[in-house]
């Protein structure tokens, strides 16, 4: 539709002659095609693709940025030959500076674990534009015959988004591309001088049948290009438990209100719960051992969160002075949560802050908690005593903690003081950074230590712990290893074996969903680095880094099967002795893949 | 989640600096803290709201703008005085220069029709940050004590989008405020000099009885401050019938990709039917009489749509060389569509161009159709003779239309006579610039000409029209009257108004729901001018043009019906006389308030 020719105003003039410059791009779950801006000009062949310039509204269709080559400052790319290309790329983050490689390398080999996930990943680059890449493989068969099921394996695009850095702690105006996202997207073109990495995942059935299984990845473009990458993977006779019975405690905080805001449908609504059933099943798929809940307005603030956690919990004060408590919303998720494979354990956040609104049924209004000291214990011990007869008489009691989020010792202390005199059925959940012997005179039931604090004492500290059976576990967030974009992909698998290794229980990561705006093409939040606030995309679509942690959580749980089984070897415990760890980028990839190939061979 | 201490990082030592910056907002469906920026800092009077600056990130919470009152270059608000100040701002767009007005006119009074919805608007603004602002409404009671349901009457908060200004034909970096969508927040804030409007909407029940109704419609603040609006609705013995029964024919054109896309859900998946079935009874609430179906891949292009069109049928071409037809999306779609409310008619996109894609099934490539002429039309000839049986079939034969949207008379002629021959049960409709007659030798089914080519000549051809069961409807897009954000409130009630006075069968817009990226915040696309390119919200929520455009349509039914009772007047007729109509926007504004008093008098 556009103006009728007699009623022209000039933007619309204007309008039509800037739609030329447009290319068609397609949107979610369909067809994508990726249009080389000016700057792959400079290196086009075949000019049928070049001249065009995307305006800005189109750099949102897909991709923030479409993901070109690296040119020096000549418009040279190093390296680059005609044709359409491609390579294994291992399991490292592919960007337009090392996405071309050695080309002899296209075959894939790997070992898995009846019931295991493994993952693979290529890349495929072009001088020229090439259009509808699309990815087939073949059955994967063994020498005895056996044919793995075709939904065993996928192949997923890999997605891209911008993050800014951060420099001397302010926002520099820089955008990074990262390759992080897995898509569905079916086909996608390359623009002359473009790369693609293309994600492999086999999903071992747990019945199939020890072998070593062959088949072909087939990368075509257009209807003649073509690349084959012969893939092989031995399966063991050992098998991987589900999820579910996994023993590693893992702890990735869900955030419903994300899922709420960005999918547009009101909080709790039908709708959000069909759509967090779907991300709470893909945590679930990482053995998740907790369910985030909330029992007060806003207990972090704005500074962790682009949307705002509100209560699970409604309090109203009565026209009568007296306080009822709604624990409908609470109970419902929950249960539902549950449902999903989370749990069992409850975490409620939070004491801290003591703080929280309320509605007063005389005014209508909504308002804060009273804050004066007395009154407020009052307000506290009423409200815990309340919430402990209700999760005991849901049958949730033992498995629901109170949480704190680094809280300063004396706020700690005084919330354990008032926690324990007024709900004791109540359990205490805390991510701090000492030793839990340092918060005097606190028995903290589950604790999480930043991965930067961990000394020899607290692993020891950790194992006392585990006889009384307290839970001890470690967390990353910023620094090294991390999950965030800026770090390399195998600290992400280096988290899991860590623990493992350290004798800790499990992991603790405080984002598994905390999505920035737009996540799917804006990684960052304010100074959080990119990728530092969520694992998964909206969706769900998986990402490299989610991929990759529960990577490191199935070697995990690999080698305690191997311990148990008294089929360790002198070779893995060396590998795996935490006195010996070091905390640089390059141990943590040269002992990711040392671990797991001691782990293999058994 | 933070750093741990011993692990701080710069930027998050300064990361938390920044969040001392931040004021908490929340989002979606819940309580809305709008707190102003530095602008409004100027003429704080109440210091406590004063000090602060919003990060960037804040200012996507809520609102793009915190709509501020308009403070000449001294930093002055003329006529504002400290405290809290409302008043009736009656059906108008308010903004930060309009809304401090008469205090004195806080009164509301309107006419309604029983099963009519009427509308009211009101204002408030502060000098002073005022907190938690929030609407209730006492009930509506007659002098007989009739009573009007609790639900028939409710209040929605006025919520802002911005636009750009385009000169010249070009996007200039200039952002207008636009209040326009009406949201369903409970509570927000005013920020100093800030103001807010209210929208009211009475649905008169059907068995309401008639009698003058009156009650109050409150506006608090805080927890004193409160300020009173009388209302006072004469409900009428006359009674509207339902949006089904309405004789109009409208047709606002839907967009499945949008809603799909922003809601960031699988087309066509169950999830996007649930979401789909609230917009579409949105649009059924207005008399839709069409349904928006399409038969080829993108028939429009980018220039009109952020989201692409896809087609509804899935084309295959088999190894075999023969070609299958998928109508699965289609049928479903449809036969959803009609459950929703909408058509009888259904209008599939497009033949011109002679352009979609296919699967080729050997390669699993997706192929654009055949160009060469010859090809083509023997293409097309056997998918429309094949897509005529299969809605024979369906029971759809006579209500399915090829639509073409101002396509050239040539094509229209190509596609007419391909159409005919092919597939003559099919009917054909357009949306064009010249009257039918124009169109030599082509019968159009359904036409709608641009308001601005609209002439005595036409409307004649209109009737001779009607009377061979042809539709003729009119349609706006740019121009004036249009429906877009840039354009007075009054021309979207003019539009229905228009066309019964008109003689013409009904009234057509392009776009219910054509998203741009994100229409919360930013509400144009490209050279569009804000709202061009939508009149709902995604929620779905209404908007202030949406309500006035069922408004104008309402009345334009109740005019039909009090000529058939023949209770129309020589006042009312003059009125609505075609010949005296004028082009200028006073004049729109001036006969809407004349036609609806005129009306409201019978």
């Amino acid at each position: 539709m556009k103006l009728c020719e007699s009623s022209v105003e000039s933007f619309e003039i204007e309008g039509k002659k800037e739609m030329n410059k447009l290319r068609v791009l397609a949107v979610v779950g369909t067809v994508a095609m990726c249009v080389g801006g000016a700057a792959a000009a400079t290196c086009v062949t075949n000019l049928s693709m070049a001249g065009f310039t995307i305006p800005d509204e189109t750099k949102w269709t897909y991709e923030p940025k479409v993901p070109l080559l690296k040119q020096d400052k000549d418009g040279v790319v190093r390296g680059l030959n005609p044709g359409f290309h491609g390579r294994n790329a291992g399991l490292e983050r592919i960007n337009g500076a090392n996405a071309i490689g050695d080309e002899n390398a296209k075959a894939w080999s790997s070992v898995a674990w009846r019931n295991e996930k493994v993952h693979g990943q290529f890349v495929v680059w072009s001088q020229e534009g090439v259009r509808r890449l699309r990815a087939s493989v073949s059955p994967l068969v063994s020498a005895e015959g056996n044919v793995l099921p075709q939904e065993a394996v996928t192949t997923r695009f890999v997605r891209h988004v911008v993050g800014h850095s951060v420099r001397k702690g302010r926002i520099t105006s820089r955008e990074d591309l990262y390759g992080d996202c897995l898509d569905d997207v079916e086909q996608l073109d390359l623009p002359p001088c473009g790369y693609r990495p293309v994600w492999l995942t086999v999903s071992v059935p747990v019945d199939a049948r020890p072998g070593v299984y062959k088949g072909v990845l087939a990368l075509r473009a257009g209807a003649a290009l073509k690349l084959d990458f012969p893939l092989e993977l031995t399966v063991r006779s050992h098998t991987l438990p589900s999820p579910s019975q996994w023993r590693l405690f893992v702890d990735l905080w869900q955030h419903p209100w994300a899922v709420a805001r960005y999918h547009g449908v009101k909080p709790f609504s039908e709708l959000h719960y069909n759509l967090m059933g779907m991300y709470l099943r893909e945590v679930a798929s990482l053995g998740q051992k907790t369910i985030t809940a909330t029992i007060v307005d806003d207990p972090w603030g704005q500074g962790n969160n682009y949307d705002l956690f509100h209560s699970m919990v409604e309090v109203t004060r009565r026209k009568d002075g007296t306080w009822s408590y709604d624990y409908s919303v609470f109970d419902r998720y929950v249960t539902f949560a549950k449902e999903c494979g989370l749990g069992p354990q409850i975490h409620c956040y939070t004491l801290a802050g003591f703080k929280t609104s309320y509605t007063d049924e005389a005014t209508g209004e909504r308002l804060l908690s009273i804050s004066d000291s007395n009154k407020s214990r009052e307000y506290w011990v009423r409200f815990l005593k309340d919430f402990e007869s209700h999760v005991k008489a849901k049958g949730w009691l033992g498995d629901v903690y109170v949480a704190l989020d680094e809280s300063h010792p004396d706020v700690l202390r005084s919330s354990a003081e008032l926690l324990r005199s007024a709900a004791p059925g109540l359990k205490l959940a805390m991510a701090g950074n000492r030793k839990p012997s340092e918060y005097k005179g606190v028995d903290i039931d589950n604790f999480s230590l930043h991965y930067s604090c961990i000394t020899p004492e607290f692993l020891d500290e950790a194992k006392i712990r585990r006889a009384k059976g307290l839970t001890t576990s470690c967390y990353v967030c910023g620094g090294r290893p991390c999950t965030q974009l800026t770090r390399p992909l195998y600290e992400n698998t280096w988290i899991g074996i860590f623990a493992v290794a350290s004798g800790l229980d499990g992991i603790l990561r405080w984002a598994a969903f905390t999505w920035p705006r737009d996540p799917l093409f804006d990684g960052s939040f304010i100074q959080w680095p990119p990728g530092g606030t969520y694992l998964l995309y909206p969706g769900p679509r998986s990402s490299m880094r989610w991929e990759m942690l529960r990577d490191g959580i199935e070697i995990a749980e690999k080698i305690r099967i191997l311990r148990e089984q008294g089929k360790s070897t002198p070779e893995l415990e060396r590998l795996l002795e935490p006195a010996a760890f070091k905390r640089e980028t390059q141990f943590f990839s040269e002992r990711v893949s040392a671990v797991r190939a001691a782990v293999d061979a058994l």
